[in-house]
């Protein structure tokens, strides 16, 4: 028997950490996340699939492995390297992650997603210890950290110099590894601690913003409707003509099916050539969105549909009366009476 | 062993009879018209269903008898009375014939269309023996009919007085049975022929026109699809919002089924309260089409199917390339793919 | 100085000649009709327009001039022999009026609606002194009052034969004036007040029944808005494909103009060659009507404007808030800013 | 009198100083490209804007200015610093330049787009002198870059390890300024020329792809049509209700205007809340153009006009013939004809 591996978007430290151990946290308490199926095959747990990047760290009987990017991410996953990962996937200020949309929507065989996370994003100005607020001169960051701590910046650090970093975690790693050519880092309390670094001011962050996460792992049984389902696809335009974005919208009108998401993406062909990453309220075991999944199968047979899961915030589906199982029940009765007569 | 009763709107001598001819003669050559179901139980023959408004005509097996008002056809139809019914439906000048378009909405048990046929509308005018159109002072027709010949009535008759008929075989056989207040009557070549009048001109029609008829029966076994097919329904707005039109126009775009015909009618609740009378291009048979009724019915149960059946003009049916029956098949076994996994 | 003379569709006794009334006491009172522009010329008041079908009433100083058809009325309206005209346009149970909305699309030079009136349409069952309901074995009226008097008929008279007349009032016209075939007719109170038939039934309508009715002039100044106006417009497809309708309902969704009837009518061409009759719930003078009535006249500069008048039922217009005048405005206020830069 | 100053997503190398090149080539050529206002004040050029991140270079009378982030661009802008700025705002293949697309959006006061320009984006594998391919273990590049050539990697360098870097033109600079712990950069031939390395292989993206620049300055005179424009718009939902989408591509769709870009993002303030970054084929200057931005405006007066520009790739506006200039000027006149009466 194997111990189980979920592999993600390290290095540890990040909010994905973070959402991965709410994710498992969430299955051991049976709550509303979906069973992330742990029986996916004997894996081969020798080499450390990403060793430049960070310690597998082994937590009960799962193996943490953080990795460099989504991609590899997924491609552990799809070699069986992994049985699942966990990925950002959409931030309420930042919004989609693309890196996370464009690998689903490419990767084959494809991956679908079992059950998602939210964490509130919070910030920290991290240091090394002697360090002083009023010493700090220059400071790193994601750009995407310093654009949510920007009025806190210029209210508290006027004329500090911000130094791009690729994630937040790895500013801080920097301020803990070697002598780097600046004072401070903006990065998730969690990477503060781990780092060991001290917090000159906490909560710097401008306005509240929330990062969704998801579980991605190959397909399998599809988890039971909850009645408070998301369900994640990629349509695509049946031809890139002027209405096709309308005549998309229509599937999921025309059987009262609502949307919670909708990314256009470039499918790579050209300018103003989309597919669009599109997360919809319910579940494909309800006719109304089976049948507008069929519906864009239909207007393409490119469709992927990326899993139907439980809503991390609990919502109800709102489903309009006419659109409920028992309508599409009613209908079907109705059309084989008049067929049969 | 009894023979066939049709009903049709009388009198004799009015386009419908010719109608009647047409539906019996595309029948016995095999071609193109559904088969009106002569099986239909035993029926009583003793009395003449509608003795005022003319006599059964035999003609081989098939007894034609003429009825005053579409409701009087739709009711014996229901009695058993006659098998089936010949009525207008609709005139490519003068729009929808309402009579039948609410008796057919209406009438419970329901009845359904199995038959059209397209009859162009000529008209002549007609008087007894011995007149000239010289003479000619007064003239009798149907509103309808005195509409279509305004032109030809200003040039030729000017300052001829038009008396309103109930119809344009009433106009003709009024000259025929008693001497009424007018000297000459619109109407159908048939009808000056049966009631033996002269033909003062022909052809008197402002422009070309046709009438629609159908024949409409009992429900029985759907006719199968010719890949040439109309299909007949009532649809129901889901509420009376605004909107509530393009709605339900969305659940004929979303499954590519394009309509011939659309025609509101009030549903007598009150002002602004409709439902509309719809033909569509396609068979029941079809899945597009099914699809389709299937979203109607959810959006009203009140939906009430009138039939598929050739189409007279045998135009075949215009199918976008993503809502032909193969694009249904693969969309189908495609989620059945999804969810077995 | 002449007297105003109005046409109405006869012949007197109908519930037209109702409808004129109201519309004049209406316009006495000052009270929500528009005014009926009276001074329209010097008109020949020599010849009785349509001498057969009734007599000039002359009532204060307006003359009621009776009219065989809504097309003579229309007639006479463009030809400056009357003022204006009242016709009925819809009736609750009915429908449009076809004579009606195609005699408005078709006319040349135009004509525009100035005023409507509701009326309650009930049927009394009138007789000439000393016939009894017991003796009745014969019933005429016009096939739309039997239609809507079936199921009194079938629990009073059961057996009866119900002979069709070309109106109400002409069947009670029939009893007074001759001895017809039938013993009863079935009208309007007025008819059997004015034909001094007794009347062996009231109110045998099976359900309650409005009919609409307008007053028709020669363009002229446009009624002021009231804040609770109809406008009537006659829209074309911009081509006879499929979404054509959808395009034109468009038109008014992304202005927020509501429809309030909406009519599909042939524009002679074919089958399946269609305009629409429609009300909207505005006047021309909002600036979401005039943009909506301009999109519609780019779709097609067939469109004809049929008059923007105060609803009869007083309903206020429900117009979303982002479609007032003061959003048109700062609309307005903003692209000028950004051209002016 | 001062040089003009332009500042670029720097450092220098990337495709962004290549877009800026063509922009100042296309002005001169007096092509296509609207003229980048020179005249906007006087500005003070003693500080180095942005020290840190590059060396102004001084071509001709224009000062080219690499600052490190799309935001430290458009601030420098709207504070006077420099006359405009070129940042990259969509690639064909990775999407839309969210950090562009925000601070669009977001910035107060609002900056305009006066040009666009696209680059074909190449890649090259640079390192320095002597090294060979087959040495190669450790490659560093931004994770698009690695993306983009991930099949020439797995090809030539399989095993490789591929280290992430903030720009590709960063992972270029590393080599020539630094012993870095990589062997080789995925980057531009502009950036390896630059940096003075050879080029071990060329060409190596796994598809074609382009990236679209714009050019950004303060509101001023929008540039005249020309017949083959953009306009940008940032569109907000007027409520965050199902349909709402629906009712925001109606404004277009009503005035046949088409879309050449959608992309959704978020509003901060929370997840499901969305504004909508949107290229659209014509100018302002038109009216189809004109009613629809004025439409967005009245569903939300949040909606943001980022400019009217001549398109890059000189394709003309597919305008439907109905929906032509010609067609709003006649639909005025009737309108006015109407009210004139």
């Amino acid at each position: 028997m194997h111990s189980e591996r979920i592999a993600y978007l390290g290095p540890a430290g990040t909010f994905t950490e973070t959402a991965l151990a709410g994710i498992l946290a969430a299955r051991m308490s049976g709550d509303r996340v979906g069973d992330v199926d742990r029986d996916h095959g004997d894996v081969d747990r020798d080499g450390d699939v990403d060793r430049d990047h960070g310690d597998v760290d082994r937590d009960g009987d799962v193996d943490r492995v953080p990795m460099a990017t989504v991609g590899r991410c997924f491609e552990a996953v799809r070699r069986g390297e992994v049985d699942a990962a966990v990925v950002p996937i959409e931030n309420s200020v930042e919004g989609g992650v693309n890196a996370t949309l464009d690998a689903l929507s490419a990767s084959d065989p494809p991956l679908v997603i079992v059950a998602e996370h939210l964490v509130p994003v919070t910030f920290v100005l991290g240091a090394t210890a002697g360090t002083r607020l009023e010493d700090v001169r220059r400071v790193a960051s994601h750009p995407h950290a310093e654009a949510q701590c920007r009025a806190w910046l210029s209210d508290h650090l006027p004329g500090v110099v911000v130094e791009p970093a690729m994630s937040t975690a790895a500013a801080a790693a920097g301020l803990a590894h070697y002598s780097p050519a600046y004072d401070a880092a903006i990065c998730a309390p969690a990477a503060a601690e781990r780092y060991r670094l001290i917090v000159l001011a906490e909560d710097i962050g401008d306005r509240p913003a929330t990062t969704r996460f998801v579980a991605v792992r190959l397909p399998g049984a599809v988890p039971q409707p909850t009645g408070r389902d998301r369900t994640s696809v990629v349509a695509y335009l049946r031809e890139n003509h002027a209405g096709a974005l309308l005549e998309l919208l229509e599937q999921f009108a025309a059987r009262g099916v609502d949307l919670t998401r909708i990314e256009s993406r470039p499918t790579g062909a050209g300018f103003g050539e989309y597919c669009f990453s599109i997360d919809l309220d319910g579940h494909i075991r309800e006719p109304r969105v089976a049948e507008a999944l069929k519906g864009l199968h239909r207007l393409s047979p490119l469709t992927r549909f990326l899993g139907s899961y439980p809503r991390a915030d609990g919502a109800s589906s709102r489903v309009p009366g006419w659109a409920g199982a028992g309508g599409f029940t009613a209908a079907e009765q109705w059309l084989e009476g008049l067929l049969e007569d």
